[in-house]
C-alpha cells in the first residue's frame, strides 16, 4: 500500500506532536511488538507516530550549510552527527584521510553475527542562490503545488495538524542525502521506542564528499578495512525508479573518462589564408568520433560490447520495470533513441560512450575567422561489470591507431608535428568502477522480503543502474554485496536549485527502513 | 632592387630632415622630371628624399587612438585626414552612412580623362595593451631585433641620421592600415613637389569601420555610386607575399558563413540515466560534419567546386609565385597540407568550408557528466568569383538532408522533435563576395608596367588572395577592376598586439605609390 493515498490517516486523524508524544507509550503496549515481526499494518502505524519527529530532525540538518568545497562548512555536520549518534548509544569514530574525515559509527546487538553497513553522504551540491525560490537553500521551506503547477510557500507550522503527501520541503540536500539519514535516526528512534531491535549489528559511514567526487574515499576504504567490515552493504541514496514505486537497485555503472586532442596549426591560423591548406583539427576530432559509432549511437568498436550477453530471465527482469519510455521521450524531447538495447532498461546494462563535451576555438560573439589550432573532446564512459575499463581503453586506442592516427600522451613536439599527418592526444581516467549484486543472492532475497512486508508488493528492482556512485571500493575492499535503497522522489531537483523532498517520499522512506530494521537476517 | 639592400645609402648616406629640405629644390632642376616618367634611379633619389618626413606623417596619424568600436575615437582620425587632404588642395566630402561616415576626396587633374579610386582605411583593430611590449599601442616606437630575436626599443630620433630596412616602427594601423596612407601622402607631396603630376584624376575613400567589418559600406556605395564612379580601383591594404617582394593581387576571396546546430534531450541529462539512450547532439554534429568532407580536407558535396577549371597558363601563373611551401608547413607545424589544390597557391582558387569553431557543453575544469542539450559548429565558407555562396548553401543544405536530417530555422518544437528523428538548425550568412580582375586587363598591365619601373622587375602576382577584403560592394556597384597593392611586411602581426612597420617596407610603399602616381594612365 502506497502511503501517498492516505490510507493512514483515518487512524491518527491531524495528530499534533504533544499527542504524539503521549501516545507512544499507547502503542507500545498496544502492539506488543517486542517479540514479533512488525507487519503492514503496524509499521505504518509507527510510522503514522513518528514522521513529524522525523521531519524537524530533517530541517535541523538540512539547516546546516553543507558544501564541501568549503571545509569549514562541513565540520558542523560532523558534529551534528555526532551528537546524533552518541544521543543513541552509538559509538562514532573519525577515520582519517588526509582530509575531511569520514564518520564511522556502530551499533552492536547482543546476539547478533551478523554486520550491516549503511552509507549515506552529508555534504551536498553547490547552491548558486540567485536560482532559488526561496531566500536560502538551507532554509527548509515547506510547499504547495498551484493549479497552474508552479510552488508557493507555506507554513511549516502546517505540518502539525495537517499532511498532503504531495506537499514537499525545498532545501539543499533535503533529498540527496540528508533526507534518508534523517528518515533512518526517525526510524531507528521509533524501534527502539518501540522496543524493538535489530537481530545485526549495524556499522554506518558517513561519506563528507561524496559531492566532491569522494576523492579520498578508495584509499581510505582500504585503509580501514578491518574497521568497515561487514557481511553485507545498504547504500542509502539517489532515487526510486521515476514511477516512484518502492526501488531496489542491485549496482550501479561505474564511470571513466577519455580526453581527446587533436591538432591543426600550432597556432589559429587565419582562415582566408589558410582555408583549404592547414588541417582543421575539429574536422578531425569529428572524422575521429563519427568512425566510433553508427547511425544508432552503438560503438562500432569491436570487442567493446564483449561479455554482455543478456539471458531472457534477465530480459525478464528488465521488462518488469514499469518504465514509461514515450513519457521520458516526450519529457527529454526525443524523436529516437539511440539502439544499443531494445528498451531503457536494457541500455543501462551496457558500457556508454558519450561525448559530455566538445570544444574547438569560438562560437558566438567570440568567433573568430581561423582554422583552429585545437578541437578537444571529452567522453565519459560508463562502465559495468562485464566492461573492464582498461580493456575498452585498449580498444578505442587500437581503433584510433586504425584510423590512421599516432597517439600521443602529451602535447606533440615539433618533430612529432612534421613526422605524423594525424595526431591526437590520448588521457584516461577511472574513477568508479561498476558494481553488481546477484539479485537472486541472499542479501537481494532478503531486501525484496523486508520490502514485500512494508508495502504489500514486491518493490522495483534495477539491476544496475545508470549513474555511478563510489561504492565499488567497498565492494572491493570488503568483498561483500551492496544493493542501493533509494527512497527519496526521482524529481527532486537533486544537484540543481529548488531541491526538494515530497513528503509522502519521507514518509514511505521511514517505513522501508523500519522494514529493513526489523527484518530477521538471513 | 630591393631598397633593403641599401642601395640608396651611397646616394644620400646618413640625410637629416635638415638637409633634405635644402635638398629638394635642387633635386627638382637635378631631375628635370615635369616632362618625362621618373625612371628607377629618380624614383629612389625622390624616395630616399623624403621617406624620413613620412615618418613624421606616420608617426603623428598613428598617435591617434583609433578603434571604431568607440566612434569618439575615430573624430579626431577623420578631422585629421580632413586636414591633410585640405591643405594639399583636395576636396573633401564626408559621406553619411547612418553612423560612421566615410571620407571621399578628391583631386582633379587638368586634361585627365580617366579616374583611379584609392581605398584606404584608417581605423585600427581594439588592442590589449597587456600585451604590448611598449606602453602605449598608439605610440609609435621604434625598434630594432637584438641577437636573440627579441626586439628592443631605440630613440626614433636615431632616423634623423641612420637607417636600417630592418629596423621597425611598432604601433598600432602602423602597417593595417595608417601606414599605406601616410605612404600615399608622403608619395603624393615628393612628386607634387618635384613638379610631377598624375595624368589622371583621383579620387580616394576612406573607410573607418573596416575592422568592424564595414557594415553600412555596401549601402553606401549604392548610394553614392555616381559620387565615387571611377574608372579603378586600387586597394592600398594587406601585407606583401611573405617573400616580401613587391606584389600585386589581383582579387579577394568572399566569406559566407554557416551556422549549424544539432540538437540532444530537451535539457543536458545525467549522463549515466540516459547514455547509450538519449542520442547525443555532439556526434550527431561530428557524424554530420564527418560526411562533408574527405580525409584530405576536400569537399565531397557533389558541385562544390564546380566552374573552378585551372588551365595550363592559370597553373603557370600560380606556380610562378615564390612560396616556399616547406617553410610555411614547418611554421605552421603541419606534417600534411589539405588536397584541396595540389599547392598553397591552387588551394586559395577554391572555396574553402572551414569549421572556425565548435562547441557543446563544457570541457576543462568547467566539464559536467551529461548528455549536452546542443552542439553548435560554425563554418566559414570562403568564396571565389565561380562559387555563387547560395548555389552552395543549396548543395550543402541537399546533401544534409541526405544524411536524413531535417533542417529548421529556429530552435525546433515539441512537435518538430517528436516528428524527427535527427534535426539540425542552418543559419547561414553572406559577408562578403569575391572579386577577381583579370591579370591580363588593362588595369593589370598598366600597374605590372608602373611596378617594374619602379622595382627592375615584375612583381610577384597573385591571381586571388585568401583572405577577404568590403572591396566586392565597390567591383559590384561601380562596375570596375580593382587590383589590391599591398606594401607593407607579411610578418607586421596585423590584428595582434605588437604590430609594426618595416622601414624597408615603408620606403619602398613611398616607391610604389610614386611609381603608380607617375605611370602614363592607359
Amino acid at each position: 500500500m502506497n502511503l501517498d493515498e492516505g490510507g493512514l490517516l483515518p487512524i491518527f486523524p491531524k495528530i499534533s506532536s504533544m499527542k504524539k508524544l503521549i501516545l507512544l507509550p499507547v502503542l507500545g503496549i498496544f502492539f506488543n511488538l517486542s517479540a514479533q515481526t512488525p507487519d503492514q499494518s503496524q509499521l505504518e502505524t509507527l510510522t503514522e507516530a513518528n514522521w513529524q519527529r522525523g521531519i524537524q530532525l530533517l530541517n535541523e540538518l538540512v539547516s546546516i550549510p553543507n558544501d564541501a568545497y568549503y571545509p569549514e562548512q562541513i565540520e558542523p555536520n560532523i558534529q551534528w552527527c555526532e551528537q546524533a549518534f552518541a544521543s543513541r548509544g552509538w559509538t562514532s569514530e573519525r577515520l582519517d584521510t588526509g582530509g575531511i574525515p569520514l564518520l564511522l559509527s556502530e551499533k552492536k546487538q547482543a546476539g547478533a553475527t551478523k554486520t550491516a553497513l549503511f552509507y549515506f553522504h552529508i555534504d551536498g551540491q553547490a547552491v548558486d542562490r540567485s536560482k532559488w525560490n526561496q531566500d536560502d537553500p538551507y532554509q527548509p521551506t515547506l510547499k504547495q503545488q498551484r493549479a497552474d503547477a508552479t510552488w508557493e510557500i507555506i507554513p511549516m507550522d502546517r505540518l502539525k495538524a495537517e499532511y498532503n503527501p504531495d506537499w514537499r520541503i525545498y532545501g539543499r540536500s533535503t533529498s540527496d542525502d540528508k533526507g534518508p539519514f534523517a528518515m533512518f535516526l526517525t526510524a531507528w528512534d521509533a524501534m527502539i521506542e518501540q522496543g524493538l531491535t535489530s537481530d545485526y549489528h549495524i556499522k554506518i559511514i558517513l561519506d563528507f564528499e561524496e559531492e566532491q567526487g569522494s576523492p579520498r574515499l578508495p584509499a581510505a576504504v582500504v585503509q580501514y578495512k578491518e574497521k568497515l567490515k561487514a557481511d553485507l552493504m545498504l547504500i542509502m541514496d539517489g532515487p526510486r525508479h521515476t514511477s516512484n514505486l518502492p526501488t531496489l537497485s542491485y549496482g550501479a555503472r561505474g564511470i571513466s573518462e577519455l580526453f581527446l586532442t587533436t591538432y591543426g596549426p600550432k597556432l589559429p591560423q587565419h582562415s582566408g589564408h589558410y582555408g583549404n591548406y592547414a588541417p582543421n583539427p575539429a574536422l578531425l576530432m569529428s572524422q575521429l568520433l563519427a568512425s566510433m559509432k553508427d547511425e544508432e549511437g552503438r560503438v562500432i568498436i569491436p570487442g567493446f560490447y564483449d561479455g554482455i550477453n543478456l539471458t531472457d530471465t534477465e530480459k525478464a527482469i528488465l521488462q518488469a520495470v514499469p518504465d514509461d519510455e514515450i513519457a521520458i521521450q516526450k519529457r527529454l524531447g526525443l524523436g529516437r533513441t539511440d539502439k544499443v538495447g531494445q528498451t531503457y532498461q536494457e541500455s543501462i546494462q551496457y558500457p556508454s560512450l558519450n561525448i559530455r563535451g566538445m570544444r574547438s576555438a569560438w562560437v558566438g560573439p567570440e568567433a573568430r575567422t581561423i582554422v583552429p589550432d585545437l578541437a578537444v573532446a571529452e567522453l565519459d564512459m560508463r562502465l559495468v561489470p562485464e566492461s573492464d575499463p582498461e580493456r575498452l581503453f585498449g580498444l578505442i586506442k587500437d581503433h584510433i591507431r586504425n584510423q590512421g592516427f599516432h597517439i600521443v600522451e602529451k602535447d606533440p613536439t615539433d618533430e612529432e608535428r612534421m613526422s605524423n599527418p594525424k595526431i591526437v592526444k590520448v588521457n584516461t581516467s577511472i574513477s568508479y568502477q561498476a558494481f553488481r549484486t546477484p539479485m537472486d543472492s541472499p542479501t537481494g532475497a532478503w531486501l525484496r522480503k523486508a520490502m514485500s512486508r512494508a508495502f504489500g508488493q514486491e518493490p522495483v528492482q534495477i539491476r544496475i543502474s545508470g549513474g555511478s556512485i563510489p561504492i565499488s571500493p567497498f565492494v572491493d575492499a570488503l568483498g561483500i554485496p551492496a544493493v542501493t535503497i533509494p527512497t527519496v522522489n526521482a524529481d527532486n531537483n537533486q544537484h540543481s536549485p529548488n531541491e526538494n523532498i515530497r513528503l509522502g517520499n519521507y514518509k514511505e522512506g521511514i517505513l522501508t527502513i523500519l522494514s529493513v530494521l526489523t527484518e530477521p537476517i538471513y
